[in-house]
């Protein structure tokens, strides 16, 4: 394709989108769970289908060399798909924010004014090579009352086409229009330019994948964008943390998983207790294969304990995210210094004290200007699910509209609704 | 000053507003009034002097030919100083939103969840030459917790210099940093473009003003934006509206003053009411001196009432926002035809239905995709203090993070705090 009808194939879908939104945005709740149970039984009934267009994303990815761990997030067989499908019900499962008026209160004029929880409209979400993501987010817009435009990874082209048609029957047999998802049928890159460029059509994108990508579609997107970026994470043992607590939750925050962007990657440990915990610990984490970075004070510590085979941090470290068996470690004076530590190093992500001391817990809390802040608990909890969210479009690290997990709430908004008796303003 | 110059006086500018914002966000409500009143009476005794200042001001703006509405605005005297200080009086009056948890519940994990709220950050405001917004702002950015940096137009700025000085008195004198209000002490155009261009110093941009600043703003700022662009607000008189509530809404919602955002542009009348409401409303707004430019069904009605000073609307007069004693009618079969005339050409601001059917109302307010939705209401209400919100740093267009009037809530987020007993992710 040329990139003019790449524009015009973007405009088309653009335009469409907005009409189906329009009508998705008065759609009532039994009508969305009717589609959204209706999309699940035609996955269900269509494992082999779906398994042979997937075979060819995957014989594509395998010739073109692709790793093992990207080929694992690629494929589809009969336990993810009836994964996609239990989703799409536990989202029908959800209450249904959409029409809710809350806040209603009589003003001196006479008139009621409250606020109406409504779909944002139409949201682009731009994603990784991962088929279950095409339904997770079309079943999140779906429920929310928001039409939706997919662009998925290129090499899960014929999974995620497979997986639309689906959908599109599903929202077609319950009398929703088959617009109100579509997948963006060219793997050109020039596609993705168009989508987040089009205000008049898309009201929000979600970008899911790397760092660079997220940070590329910031800087070129002329629509608001929910985002991601780094999660450094931190704990912070304070002078009178419970020690059993501590290593319990320093271990998990640290290796439960690597990879998640709510893992631990800096440790900060106060020095009255630092003698007390840190041998212990650092055995835990050496066990466990985990590389140690630390400051010069902890270094000493630790061989004078015995353990000799750490490292010497760098400025860098504090300021990196490693998602890798590799962690920070620094012993700090006082809970104004680990503050510091972390509002100057950190990425406003998650981050945990461990402490028995009410204030220190308060101001911690209150401080510490992280989209999830937490007292005695494991940072791994930052999660859409374990906040009871019921389901996560992603993870925002931006201050305005939604921040930290972002559930069906985060793709709403809220508009004033006023009811009159014939009021005029004096 | 050369733009390196301005570059690194408003990285130190940022650099100081974002150490200030850490300080003035654990402040305290107590001390937050006290500054907000220390500063009215700072403003009090100074009178004199900022006559004196605002005489510079004025007289270069009369020397540059500025014209008496530019000049009303500008212009300081007893009386808009007192408004001044009682506005920061009503200000400390208000509730203060910072520190509040609300929503906690209790997860199976065993941790508890909620959200607390909480400042920005650092808010950049760009505005006209008005005074009397650099007090407004920095009294909602002050009781909010945030560190706000003030670019007012420049032919106001020894009037803005006076008054930040005594806000920065008035800072001091109850311990709070100084560098909490900034006025940016440059006139130099290019100011403007480095404050919307430090993500890492400024959490959101509020621009004030007309609208081709407020879009060159939008297209340049590399940092969130709450904006406003066009109100084109409508009233639709539905069948079944009482006759003398829809002469008398119609009537205040266009008249009542002609400037403002949320007055109305365009009237929608159903069509078997419009020969009862239009000739009699059309009397009403040619007494007052408002041209009327009509679609053809109303011209040819109002034509047999013996009214024919009208003239025809071209398609551009459904888009226009007039700000003037200009008013477009059209002639709509239906509820759904007046549904989609408001999505077609509307702005998303305020619009309103005068009717009597229950099922239309309803569905009027849940499917007009605006900011603000009435019914039976002027459509002037759409303001801050008519809603109850106690004050008003402007009114967003936008539908992510604040829609319709912002008051002190809109420059506040909320973060995740979780508050466990040692728990960890299994």
């Amino acid at each position: 394709m040329t990139s003019t009808d790449i524009q015009q194939l973007m405009q088309q879908t653009g335009e469409r989108a907005r009409a189906a939104s329009r009508l998705l945005a008065r759609a009532d709740t039994a009508t969305k769970n009717a589609a959204l149970l209706a999309i699940a039984a035609a996955i269900r009934s269509n494992v082999a289908h779906l398994i042979s267009e997937n075979a060819k994303d995957l014989s594509a990815a395998r010739a073109a060399g692709q790793d093992a761990a990207f080929v694992d997030r690629l494929v589809l067989n009969a336990k993810t798909i009836e994964a996609m499908a239990v989703g799409l019900e536990q989202i029908a499962a959800l209450p249904d924010l959409i029409g809710e008026v809350s806040n209603l209160r009589l003003r001196p004029s006479g008139i009621q004014v409250g606020q109406m929880r409504v779909p944002l409209g139409v949201i682009g979400i731009i994603y990784e090579s991962r088929p279950n993501v095409t339904v997770d987010a079309a079943g999140l817009c779906l429920k929310s009352g928001n039409a939706a435009i997919l662009r998925g990874g290129s090499e899960a082209i014929h999974s995620n086409l497979a997986l639309a048609t689906l959908v599109q029957q599903g929202l077609a047999a319950t009398g929703l229009p088959a617009d109100a998802v579509q997948v963006v049928g060219t793997t050109d890159r020039a596609a993705v330019g168009a989508l987040i460029t089009m205000p008049q059509y898309v009201d929000v994108i979600v970008p899911r994948g790397g760092k660079s990508l997220i940070a590329r579609i910031s800087a070129e997107a002329t629509i608001p964008v929910i985002k991601h970026l780094d999660g450094i994470c931190h704990v912070f043992i304070d002078a009178s943390a419970d020690l059993d607590m501590a290593v319990r939750i320093a271990d998990n925050a640290k290796t439960q998983r690597y990879s998640p962007c709510n893992t631990m990657e800096t440790l900060l440990v106060h020095r009255s207790i630092a003698a007390r915990v840190l041998p212990q610990l650092a055995r835990v984490y050496q066990d466990k294969g985990v590389e140690l970075r630390c400051d010069t004070d902890t270094r000493t510590l630790l061989a004078a304990a015995g353990i000799v085979d750490t490292l010497t941090a760098s400025e860098e470290d504090w300021r990196t995210e490693y998602l890798a068996p590799i962690l920070a470690i620094a012993i700090v004076d006082s809970l104004d210094a680990a503050i510091d530590h972390i509002e100057h190093y950190g990425s406003h992500h998650t981050d945990s004290i461990i402490t028995n001391d009410h204030t220190n817990a308060m101001r911690f809390l209150r401080e510490v200007d992280s989209a999830s802040v937490m007292i005695n608990a494991s940072t791994r909890f930052a999660d859409g699910f374990e906040f009871g969210l019921g389901a996560e479009i992603g993870i925002s690290t931006d201050k305005l509209h939604a921040r930290g997990p972002v559930g069906l709430e985060g793709l709403t908004s809220l508009k004033y609704v006023v009811f009159g008796h014939g009021e005029i303003r004096t």
